[in-house]
Formats: C-alpha cells, structure tokens, sequence
C-alpha cells in the first residue's frame, strides 16, 4: 500500500471530464422535491434522483467512467470485481454497453434476485465462499486468467470521478444550496460528491449521513485515521464496507462532517419518500433525510440538496411490514 | 340535463390556454423510460410521470385550471366536490393554493388515511352516508349553504382541460409516438389526453386502458352510448365511476380504441414499475402497461407514450403481498 500522503486524489476537473465522457451512456436523472417534506422538516430539500439512475443506483456513473477510460488493449480483456450489489449490476451493464466481458465475484450465498440482476447484463458470475478471502483469491485469479482490469467499488480514481458527476448535476440545476448530503459507506460517493461541490460551490457545507450501526467512516474522520468498519449492523445495507485509502484522503479534505442516523430514522425517512415522493428508494439512499428528521434543529431552515443513492430493495420485503 | 349533441366540448386551444394558466401552479412531471421495460414489450415506452405530480395524480392539473378559472366573486364562496379520491385531495390543495375554502363530500365508511389527506390540505370534510344518493344531496346542501361552484371530478370542461395538459408536456418531449395511452375510469383524463393528442399530433393513435372487470366505458365506446358502471370488480380502484355526458361525447370523437386489462396483468405491470423504474405508482396507473404486456401483438415495435395517472397507494398492504 502507498501511503496517504502520496495517493493520487481527483480533482474538481477530473470530474469534469468525466461529466463529459459518460453523457451519453447515463440517464439525466430529475432533481425532484416534496412541498410536505419541506413543511415536517423545515427544510428546502432538492432530490437528486440517483434511484432512478440506469441499474436504479448511481454506482453506473462510477463504473460507466471506469469502463470509458479503458484503452482498447486494457479493455480487450474485460473486467472484473467482487460486489454483490449495485456496482456489480452497474459493471456488469456498463461493460455490456461497451461489447466487452464482466466477470463478477460473488459469495455462493448472495441472494437469487441479486444473482439474476447481474447475469440479466450478460455479466460471467464467478462464486466463491462468502469470505474476504476467498473473494480476493477468486478475484486474483480470474485477473490473472482472462486479463481482465479490476475495478474496485470505490478505491478507483475513475469510480470516483464518475460518481461526483451527479452532484454536478444537482448544483447546475438548484440555486445556491447551503448544505449537499450524501451517504457513506466506503465513501466513493461522497468523495466524488465533495470534490464536485467544493469545485463548483465552496461556501457550501458536505455533510454526510452514515448509519449509527455502521460508523466507521464517522470516526475515521474524527480521528484522522482509517477505523475499518467491523460488525456493522443496519438496515442500509449499501453502507457496510470501510473506506478506502482513496477515499479517506478526500473525504478528510473536503467534507465537513459526517452525521449518524439511528435504522429508526432511516426507515421513517424511507417510508416518507415512497408516500409523499412516490418514487422507490432503497434504505441506504435515506439515511440522509433520516438523519435531517433525527437532528433536525440542526438542519432548520436550510437549502440541502440531497443525493438518494439508488432504489434496489426486494418489495416483497418492506421494512416497515412485519 | 343536455342532449350530448349540445355539449360544449373542449378544443385543443383550450388546453393550450390550461396550460399557461396553471404552469406556475402544477410540477412539470418527467417523462421516463426503462431499457428493460423496452426489451421485455419489444416496444419504446415513454412515462409522464403524474404520480410525481403534486398530490400525487394528475388531478391536480384539472382542479387547478377549474378554480384558476373562476371570477374572484365565485371564488369567494369557496369549492365544493363528492370525492374520497384523488380529486378530493388535488381540489383541496388548489383551493388552498388560491386562498379559498374547499368543502368535500365524503362517505363517513372512507378510510382513514385518505381523510387524514384531504384534512392536511385544509379542507373541510362533511361525511354522508355511502351512497350516491346521499352523497348528492350532501352535496347539495353544501351548495346551497356555501355559495360554493360545485367542481364534477370530470364532467367539468375546465377539469377536462387541465388534465390535457400532461398529454401536451408529454408530446413536447418525445418525438413522434404511434400512440398515447390513458386509463379511463370517468374519462376525464382520457379525453383531455385525446383532445391534446389529435390536435398535436393527429396521425397518432390514442388507446386507453381500462379493467376487464370495469369495463363500461368499452361497451360504452362500442354501443355508442353511455353504459353505466355497475357493480365493477377491480383493484383499479380510480377506475369505478361511470363515463359522463361530456366524457363520453369526447372520447366518443377522438379516441380510437379501448382495451381491457386484467387484474393480473394489472398488477404484473404496476410491480414491474415499482422494480425497474423505482416509482410508485397505484393500480389504476398500471392498466396501460399491463393491456401492452397482456395483449402485446397489437402494440410490438411501437414508440407509445403512457400517462401514469397517479401513485397513491397503501404501501402497508400490497398487491403482490399475501
């Protein structure tokens, strides 16, 4: 591993470029906002619809842009990861749309609709033992085998880019914002959120929303040093993993603070955008309502604008059903 | 009442001159499409989203243009309507917004959640007994107590010409479609959407959606005259009511076809939605998509625009749940 110091960090420009490179490939997703989540949390609050983003997740910005930097001979071999989630869904469409292989680790035990969602995209699934371990032996080997390029969730420079390019987005098309939230998780998202505001917006405050039984990016940044993220336990389960090198380095830079959310809040916030905004989200994309509802003397009269993530979640299975 | 023959039915320009009336009133809905919905119709679908719509339905557009379409001195005495739907809450809220009082007429056996709705836009509720007779004469009362202009749910020229409106945003942003498709349950969004359509676009073909087991307005088109809708059975729980005088007069001219839909497709196309479009939409929203799914023949290769009338719905008890 290189040291922090000495780790090559995007700059607002980057994302630029890249805003450029993947125009044509991404969905233009609405900003929306909801007259009566204004008026409960004495907000205004402008939504960047990233659910409804293609693969129903911003991830494809990131995984889009990667894709979009290949070199004919690097791309030549496809690509490859370890997800079970929505950066598999969104490599696997991405590589489809540029005609060449994905091939994606995934634990034996992931989900069905999950498993189906990526061979859907043409993607090769690769199973493993549900282990680190294991998913980086199997990941190792399949690069070594087919010469695939392994693009990392998050800890990827180009990931980073892409993903910043929906706060570019949200800002070109809503008026000085006091506030811009994002989730944490591993943190690609919020680092390419910050670089994109601080670039376009300096005087407005990052902020992002991270799940109370999942807090390690929290105390990552208090303590200025990387706390890996061990047992989490939450409903947002897009906002397990532990960031990155890479994305450390940016986040300590440029975002102002990260907010915890109890699972309470998010669910409450979920619910509240699928009633009042009619549109699907996942638990993951609300924990940044949920934590404006939880600490809400905080948030008072703001102007936020607010990335929802993505909107995957088995609708059979709805948090607030018993 | 009328002869049909004497009806004054709405023309194009009256919708053109809705939409400048209500423009700064209403949200402009974004028109959606899905790549996967494409692929499994073998059709290029494009959704005006009226479930993003405020209140969530299109009828805000018309109960908008209704009442921006009264003098001050007939605003003064308020509105008034027999609705427990949609309508209830989209004349409350217009009403609202125009700083005048709105009197519903409800059937004191209404669920509590959608009294609870029309309370929140500051209406005030006068319960009857749940029948059409006391619901009318309620009504009356109201009438003659209040100085209120009774606004009909759709056999009103004005309500008629605002929910044209969303046909012609629709237009404005895709190119050529094949057909436009709506639901009809009254007809009010039907003929609207028609009007818009055969003035904008004439070599374009309107079809609207409506339940097998509701299916009055079918016969009605077919016989060419008014069936009234009797004892219908459907989860399409906004397509109940009966075509009106002027509804009928309307879609008897314009509209080219009607198709009947299952419930079972119904609710295949609505969860279909949910999943890979990631908006909510209601039963009555999903007729359209589920008569392509069920009957996909007729409409393989086609560029159609559907309106998705609404997204209000109990999201503590599903179609799709046991």
């Amino acid at each position: 591993m290189e040291r922090t110091e000495s780790v090559l960090v995007p700059e607002f420009e980057d994302i630029r470029k890249a805003h450029k490179r993947i125009n044509g490939l991404i969905h233009r997703t609405p900003v929306l906002s909801s007259e009566s989540i204004n008026i409960i949390t004495d907000c205004s609050i402008y939504f960047k619809c990233e659910n409804l983003q293609k693969v129903g997740a911003f991830k494809f910005r990131g995984a889009s842009n990667a894709i979009a930097c290949l070199t004919d001979e690097e791309a030549a071999g496809g690509v490859a990861t370890h997800s079970s989630g929505n950066h598999a869904q969104a490599l696997a469409l991405a590589a489809k749309m540029r005609g060449i292989k994905a091939f994606i680790v995934m634990p034996s035990n992931s989900p069905q609709v999950k498993k189906d969602a990526v061979a859907g995209y043409g993607a090769e699934i690769l199973y493993c033992e549900p282990t680190l371990e294991a998913r980086e032996s199997t990941l190792n080997k399949v690069v070594e085998n087919t010469g695939a390029v392994f693009i990392h969730p998050y800890n990827n420079f180009n990931v980073i880019c892409g993903q910043g390019t929906a706060a570019v987005e949200l800002l070109e098309e809503t008026e000085q914002l006091d506030i811009v939230m994002a989730p944490v998780g591993g943190g690609g998202l919020l680092s390419g959120t910050s670089i994109a505001v601080k670039g376009l917006s300096p005087e407005t405050i990052v902020i992002a929303g991270e799940p109370e039984g999942a807090d390690d990016a929290f105390r990552s940044l208090r303590d200025g040093f990387i706390h890996p993220s061990v047992n989490p336990k939450t409903i947002a389960d897009g906002l397990l993993t532990s960031l990155s090198e890479l994305t450390f380095a940016v986040i300590s830079q440029k975002v102002d603070d990260i907010v915890t959310v109890s699972d309470e809040y998010t669910i409450k916030a979920m619910k509240l955008v699928w009633e009042r905004m009619k549109i699907v989200i996942e638990p993951s994309a609300a924990v940044c309502l949920g934590a404006i509802m939880q600490h809400g003397e905080r948030f008072r009269s703001n102007r936020i604008g607010i990335i929802l993530s993505g909107g995957n979640v088995d609708l059979g299975k709805l948090p607030w059903q018993k």
